[in-house]
C-alpha cells in the first residue's frame, strides 16, 4: 500500500486492486488510469486531483495534483498530464501499450490529452469496467451501507415532526434537509451521466407529482427553477394530498434510497389501494430475487401487477412514464444493474439496488414504496427498515 | 421563438443567439450543437434532455429527448441522437460541413457519437465558445445576478442568529444552510470542470482554514468526509477563532459569490490587521478596474499589497495556495475571466466577477473579503453589499 492511505481501508483496496488487474488480464490489457472522483476514491478512499495508475502486474501509482501533502510509496507529484512520461522513465516503469481511460466520464480534450500522453496502441474503456466490478460491494463497503441506512431511517424518524400546516412541499423539504445534515449528511449527491441534476433528493406532492422531468429519476416534479427542473416546486400541501419523501441516503460515500409517503388528511381511496399494489410489488419481486435472477425478469413481474391491477396508466409515472423499477446504488445513486425490460443482467451477490415501484395518483401525488436491499447468497436483504405505510401527518 | 421558451426571455435569448451566430459566421462554422445543462438553460432559458442546435444562418432547431410535452416551432421530439439526420432531410435543414461541440463537457463517447451522427468535415470547441460568450452578461441576466445578491445579502443577516456557543463549524453551517434554502437558495451549485466537489459553499474556522484540498477553490478545508474533501470538518467554533463564511449565492441561476468573516471573542491582532490588508485590496484592485484593465495587472496589484504588508505567506492559505485572486460568475461559480497572473484577458463591460483576497491565519482560521462586482462602462459596481469588517458573535 502507501503511507496516505487510512490503516482500516487496507484490505479493501488490496481486494478492489486485484478485481481490477484480474479484468484486465482477462482483456489482455497493460493497465488502466483514474481520474474522476467515485473512482478515485472507490480505488484510494480519497477523492484527490490527480490519476491512479494500475498496472496488470504491478503495484498501483498515485500521480497526485492536488492536495499538497499526501505522501507514501509510489505517489509522485505532478503538474500536469504531460510530467507523467519522464516520470515513468525514471522510475522504470514500462510505458502501456493498450490502456483503459474512462470513456464515458472524461470530457472529449481530456481523454485526447491523455491519449496523446501515452499514446497507447489500443484503448479501452475504463469506465465501464469500473461500473462493472463496482457492482459488487466489498464487506467494507456493505458495512458504509448499513451506516448511510442507519442515518437515513434516523432522519425518516423525524419527518412527522418537521411537518406542519400550511406548509409548501419546499417548506417541509428543507425542515427535512436540515434534519438530513444534523444526522449526517453529506450533502453532496453523486449521480453518474449528462442532465441528472438534483439536490439531496425529491419531494413530490399534488399535482406536481404528474410533471415530466428532463432527467432518467424515476418521477419528475418541476421543481423550484427552470434551470434545475425536479422535484418540489411550491405545491401547497393541503388536505388529501399524499407527500412522497425520496430524499438521499448520502450519510456515507455509499448511498442508500429509501422512499416513503405521507399523507396529509385522508387520501381518496385509489391512492390506498396504489399503495398497497406497490408494496405487493416490493414482495413479490424480493421474493424471487436472489442470485441468478434476471433483472429484466423482476421489471417484469412488477409491470405485470401493475398492469393486472389496472394501474398501468399511473406505473412510474403518468405524462412520463420510467422504464425502471429499480437500479444499482453505490458511490452514484444510479449504479448497475437496472431493473429494466431490456437488461440482460442477472442478480449477483453482494450487488446493492433500489426497489421502487411508485404509482402517481393525479391530482393526489405519488403512492409507493423504495427501499435498498443487498443480494445475500440465498435472496436479498432489506438495509431501510421503516414503516412502509402511508404515514398521517397531524393536521 | 418557439411556443415553450417563456415570454420574459425572448428578447434575452434573441440576444445570446444572435451572438453566437455571429461568432460562427467570424470562425467561418455551419453551426454549433449544445446539450450541456448550463449551455441549454443558458440558449432556452431551461435545462431539458436534448439539443439545441444552432446554424449560422438560421433558427434554432430544438431536439428534445426529455421532458415530455415541450411545444412550438423547431421543437422535436428524439430517442437518441442519431435520429436528427432523418429529421434535418425530412425538414431541408441542411447537415453542417462544421460543427461545434462542447468538447470541454461532453464525454469522449458522446463527443464520438455525436461526430459520427454528423460527420461534419470540421469540429471545433463548443464549450470554448460558450464560456467566452458567457462571460458578457446581458441586461436580464444582470438582473437576476442582482436578484441573487439581495437574497445572498438576506441570508447572510440572518448569521449571526445561527450561531450558539459550543457548536461545531459544521453545526453552525446547518443553520445557515437552512436559511439559505428559507431564503430561496436553489440548492444545486454549479462549477465548471472535473474534481469540483462542493456542497453550497464552504466555512473554514481554526486550524482546519489550512488543510490543503483537491480542488481549484480559493481555499480548502477538510470536509466531513474523505468522498467531499472541502470546507468545515467538525472544528468547535470557541474562543480566539476566525470563522470564514463563503456560502453559495445560489438564488437564481446566476451565482453570486460573496465571503465575510465572523469572530469568536477576540481574535489575535494579526487577524484584524491581515482583515484589514484584504479590504485594502479590495480597494486598490476595485480603484483600478474598468473595462481595458487587464487581468494579470489586477492579480499582481492584490499579490503586491501582500508582499508589501509581509502576508506573502498567508496569501490565499498557507500550506497550499491558490494562483488566482477572482474569477468570473455566473451558471458555473468558476466561469471566465480569471484573475491571475497568466491570464491574457481584460476587463469589459457587463463582465460579473468575483473579487477575494483572502489569507489564512494559522491556529484562527481565514480573514478577508470577497464581492460580486458588475464591469459598468467606468468602473465597477458592488452587487452584494453587507458589513464587511469581522463581525463578533455573541459567546
Amino acid at each position: 500500500m502507501t503511507a496516505f492511505i487510512a490503516e482500516e481501508l487496507k484490505d479493501d483496496l488490496r481486494i478492489k486492486w486485484n478485481r481490477i488487474k484480474d479484468e484486465l488480464v482477462k482483456k489482455g490489457m497493460d493497465a488502466c488510469l483514474l481520474t474522476v472522483d467515485v473512482n478515485l476514491y472507490y480505488t484510494t478512499g480519497r477523492v484527490f486531483s490527480g490519476y491512479l495508475y494500475l498496472p496488470a502486474d504491478g503495484e498501483p501509482w498515485f500521480f497526485v495534483k492536488r492536495p499538497n501533502g499526501l505522501e507514501g510509496d509510489r505517489v509522485v507529484y505532478i503538474r500536469k498530464p504531460e510530467d507523467m512520461p519522464d516520470i515513468f522513465a525514471e522510475q522504470g516503469i514500462p510505458m502501456p501499450q493498450s490502456l483503459l481511460l474512462e470513456a464515458d466520464e472524461l470530457t472529449y480534450n481530456e481523454y485526447i490529452r491523455l491519449q496523446k500522453v501515452f499514446q497507447p496502441r489500443e484503448t479501452d474503456n475504463a469506465t465501464a469496467l469500473m461500473r462493472m466490478l463496482r457492482r459488487i460491494k466489498t464487506p467494507w463497503e456493505i458495512e458504509r451501507f448499513r451506516l448511510s441506512a442507519q442515518r437515513h431511517e434516523a432522519t425518516y424518524r423525524e419527518i412527522p415532526a418537521c411537518f406542519r400546516p400550511g406548509m409548501t412541499d419546499l417548506e417541509f423539504q428543507f425542515e427535512i434537509e436540515k434534519q438530513m445534515r444534523v444526522h449526517g449528511s453529506i450533502g453532496l449527491f453523486r449521480a453518474f451521466g449528462a442532465n441528472m441534476d438534483i439536490f439531496m433528493g425529491s419531494i413530490l406532492a399534488g399535482e406536481n407529482a404528474e410533471t415530466p422531468s428532463p432527467f432518467d429519476f424515476a418521477l419528475g416534479g418541476g421543481g423550484m427553477d427552470s434551470s434545475c427542473p425536479l422535484g418540489a416546486n411550491g405545491t401547497p400541501l393541503k388536505a388529501g394530498t399524499a407527500i412522497m419523501v425520496d430524499m438521499a441516503g448520502n450519510y456515507t460515500a455509499y448511498i442508500t434510497d429509501m422512499t416513503r409517503v405521507f399523507s396529509v388528511g385522508k387520501l381518496p381511496d385509489k391512492a390506498y389501494r396504489a399503495h398497497q399494489v406497490a408494496l405487493t410489488i416490493q414482495q413479490e419481486v424480493t421474493n424471487v430475487a436472489r442470485p441468478g435472477a434476471a433483472c429484466a425478469d423482476l421489471y417484469r413481474i412488477a409491470a405485470d401487477i401493475a398492469k393486472r391491477e389496472g394501474l398501468e396508466a399511473n406505473f412510474m409515472g403518468t405524462r412520463q412514464q420510467a422504464k425502471f423499477v429499480g437500479h444499482g446504488i453505490g458511490l452514484q445513486i444510479n449504479e448497475l444493474p437496472v431493473l429494466t425490460p431490456r437488461s440482460k443482467e442477472e442478480l449477483l451477490p453482494n450487488m446493492v439496488f433500489a426497489l421502487e415501484p411508485k404509482f402517481v395518483i393525479p391530482g393526489v401525488g405519488a403512492v409507493g414504496v423504495e427501499n435498498s436491499f443487498l443480494v445475500t447468497e440465498t435472496g436479498v436483504e432489506k438495509l431501510t427498515r421503516f414503516e412502509e405505510s402511508i404515514i398521517p401527518l397531524d393536521e
